[in-house]
């Protein structure tokens, strides 16, 4: 039975965490850390939970938090916590899987442009573990995920993006200047905290687009695209949200290359993604919805290309809270501890 | 006081015109035609409207419909209805403004490619018609509309699209191939029937795109950007149902021509609604959502291109039965009757 | 044109009024008071009012909010405001109107019985004015309103519940024991402010009662039921609220009387709001819902008692930011300066 | 391996089965029955299934669905199928449990009355099996279930009601004349059938109340009250739609007995309720909502009595699909096969 540890159990990435492990067979979380809900059991703070996980829940620098008997640490943070804390969890036998963009770089060069770009402190601050960190999109590097002792979990939206694009950059599908990445989401990714924004009165039978002048996701999929074609790649992102809980619905624009078919992409598609326990590639003319991933760890591609306006597109749906986070999570935990990779994450979500 | 008969009285669009007219002070329906509740009051059919609206509603074929006494007819019906019965109410001398795609193209030719690519009959009904027909996008064919019998109100999407890139293809500010508009829709837009897909428990918490090879709203925005840059132009178009009743999110995405920018783009576009009352041009870093046209006649198109990647980005904000239908066509018939254009449409939505 | 002063201009309360008065044709919004948004406009907190209503809003201590050229003061504010600040816009000639529960009661006796339930202050700063303050449910104070210079609105709640029992204990149709209010309430009743619970995520999909050891809009429930039948009430309320915006659905309950019928009842609520504008009586068999009365200031009795189980039953439906605040407030004001009753708000919300 | 041949495989709550099933260890389906889908595969029905339940659907008369190798068969469909159907199943060795209201009374006599009572015919198509059919009440008729042949599962609201109400009409906590259930519930209660009133557009922002003069589960919860006290009981049930899923929120009232008390109230509850695995009862402090149980076979019953006003009062809050219908159709499986109570059924919902 693989021990997790897991810092920010009480916020929705957590809540997923302990969802999942809840029927997942080898894998269980055996300590849970949050700041303001510490002196709690779980089930207080979440009452849902009740009889299910009533944990304790113990303030990051407490003793139990420290000495938690535990093989894996999970960060269900913000950007900036586990940067801080990898270091004595790595340095107390614990892997570090981290659910910010702290570990998604492995460089203090590239983690500088990020953070710059977002206006957050540019500064590492455990410069010395990001060459070792792995970006942890099971489906690209499932192969370092496996030997990493720290991977960087992808951000919901990137998740979905680089899923949708990734063979179009591999194989040359698209033509690389000019993409847009056409993102809606539902409002569970904005996390459990209340704002004026997301009070129900105000999202309801509301939609918009927001920090249009650059998303924190955005160049991690460019990184991954230029690992994928070989060249810089600038993409324009369009975050939005709509009034749903759950569910990442992106349309990926391009244009198609001189010759290229809806057929060819479709076909480079399957080709990919074949044998993926996690990804369904689909033509356009199959349905296709974020309600059929709901609750679920899969990603749906239709792939629905505008051969008559030349215009590459490809249309990526996944459940933001699972494929987007707490899924791809429990899955690179599989593959980091050599598990099964579908342990745990192998049934549908709740219909309707 | 105009006086308007209104065939398709009781289905989304009717009701918009019911309620915009019960706050006009110049025009008012006196015949209420639907197929499916001829002998009820409107109010009985819609018990909202009780004390307000009590008019009967008759069949089409009635006395009482043919022998309305009436300045104009608005059809707030589908596809098929207008081109029937159209001639017979010019004859009567009542005025023509339909809300489906039988009056958008002024020629056989034109419908006849309209309906094929849809899958309807490529007949016209009243070809004598078409020609003198006007597309009734009040901010692009204000002149037209003042001198026509007959208007094609413009289709929700459409007009959402069309108002946000004008500016664009008249000025040339995006390059003319490749442009993609990805359109999110409320379910209203759908219409009052009910269907398995719009079924509550299936709608809420999920969106999905739909027709993806071919929506009935791109022709009249291909045609309506040839008008204003002179040449064929071939969009994609990404309808998209999201969990909200009003609404209509349109995300416009090409490609910026070598040396435009941000700037200029968002300077055209100002320059071209200047004046206008119900066109709104923000820059990106202004509020904007759909809730803020909700139930208002406005659009807010929001100018967001994206020069490090190239990228032209406008974004179309309309409530899709207001702007997007009873709206324009009530602007429509302000302007074909000489009156203030803004008449009975200048207040804001209910918030929240 | 009569000129408002309002102070808590900014709040769904304040919004309200917004919105009525700009389509009332003889009173208007001549001064907007919000703590918060001091220094902007109302359309710059409010996008969606730009061009609409663009005035400033002030401090409530700045020399525009003291000498304001208005002729009434309405407080959009939480209790506790509105009894320190009435006195010195009555001395500055204006009367006032008080949203919260500062001026529901008459007297310091009642209104420390009040505060005290609710564990507020039980001390009123304003206890002179209690004697001359008048309960503004129009429909059974409407003489003294007319003559009032403080008038208290009701709670939302609150005019729900006594529009639907009124009748019965005034006529004795129900046993004065044990009467239960189940109460459903949209989300918006709570007001514009973020809040944990009605975070979109949280309150999606998700119906709860609160408050169960007593709501603070009982006790004026209690009170006019006691007005009504001259005997002390005691009567059981359970707020629930449930994912929607706008609505509030009570369902009465109580014992029928030996001999009491559904018709006696039925014909005795007819009798009594037979000529109101605002007040629609029903029969279990006509179709009656929140959504009928969404936008507007009506309520809707629905009379559907159970002879079988010897169950009073009725069933009021009102928009609880219409009939329950800013539609009931502008009622008041239309008494209050001798208007006809129904100017600004004798029109239907929109639909869908 | 308990063998489930499931008819009505594509409603919901055919679809509560197979998700519940997928993760019980001991329990599966191996026969899907549908009149409208068969000939598809259950995945193509609803494409969220796809590699977790790819079952053909067959029909009810095919020879696959007359030859299952079942152990049991589950009649998920309306009034009328099961009672026609369910004596070939037991001529094939096949239990039967059914979700409507054909085997919920067990004598012609009741059953009359109950198809009466609600407009359908009332001659039972097996009344030979209705002595032998037992209510599926698993916390009222555990033993009955554990032997019987043939179980009626309870209707959603019944069970939410009768779990309510049971430790009160058992101990005499409340009076038995005058009780009145106030029954909130999702729309998908109504099954997956589309109809004018559950469009999204109508449904989202509006609550109302329906069938006032008797819903189809009141007598079953009449019939259960009689047999704990041992008199006949008539009740007033007011069921209510609100704009959300899934979820029942029913306020039950009543009088209390002249010296019952809260506490008394609530200790019998905590009696009576003790040692069952899916039934938690609270105190009025404590934290309870639909929100709480969505997805979980639970219910949370919180006991709120006013002594004030002399009203019992107790708040049940069920999931609709699972409590209300496939979870407690799986818990009574699992005693009708001598299982574990709690197999395949404890684990919380997703949230949010």
């Amino acid at each position: 039975m693989i021990k997790v540890k897991l810092i920010g159990a009480t916020g929705y990435g957590g809540l997923g965490m302990i969802e999942f492990l809840l029927r997942h067979p080898e894998m269980k979380i055996v300590c849970a850390v949050a700041l303001q809900d510490a002196g709690k059991k779980i089930s207080e703070a979440w009452p849902y939970l009740e009889g299910y996980s009533d944990l304790n829940i113990v303030a990051p620098d407490s003793e139990e938090a420290k000495n938690a008997d535990a093989d894996v640490t999970v960060f269900s943070t913000p950007d900036g916590v586990g940067q801080v804390g990898a270091q004595s969890e790595l340095d107390a036998g614990r892997k570090v899987l981290d659910y910010s963009g702290d570990f998604r770089f492995n460089s203090t060069e590239l983690f500088r442009e990020y953070a710059t770009r977002i206006g957050k402190d540019p500064v590492h601050k455990s410069p010395a573990l990001l060459p070792e960190s792995v970006y942890g999109l099971s489906e690209l590097h499932r192969r370092e995920i496996a030997a990493a002792r720290v991977v960087g979990n992808p951000g919901c939206f990137a998740a979905s993006c680089i899923l949708g694009l990734a063979p179009a950059f591999k194989h040359g599908l698209v033509e690389k200047q000019g993409v847009a990445c056409d993102c809606k989401t539902g409002v569970s990714g904005a996390g459990k905290k209340p704002t004026p924004g997301f009070h129900y009165p105000e999202q309801y039978d509301n939609a918009y687009a927001y920090r249009l002048t650059g998303h924190q996701h955005v160049m991690e999929i460019e990184r991954e695209m230029k690992l994928l074609c070989g060249a810089d790649v600038r993409l324009t992102f369009t975050p939005q949200v709509v009034p749903m809980t759950r569910g990442i619905l992106s349309c990926l624009y391009g244009r198609l290359p001189t010759g290229m078919t809806q057929e060819k992409v479709l076909s480079a598609y399957r080709d990919m993604y074949a044998g993926e326990p996690f990804v369904l590639v689909k033509d356009f003319k199959q349905p296709a919805s974020t309600g059929a991933v709901r609750g679920s760890n899969r990603a749906l591609i239709t792939v629905a290309c505008d051969e008559r306006a030349g215009v590459f597109r490809v249309i990526s749906h996944i459940d933001n809270l699972v494929k987007g986070q707490a899924g791809s999570a429990v899955q690179n935990l599989n593959i980091m501890f050599g598990l099964e990779e579908t342990l745990g994450l192998d049934l549908p979500g709740a219909h309707p």
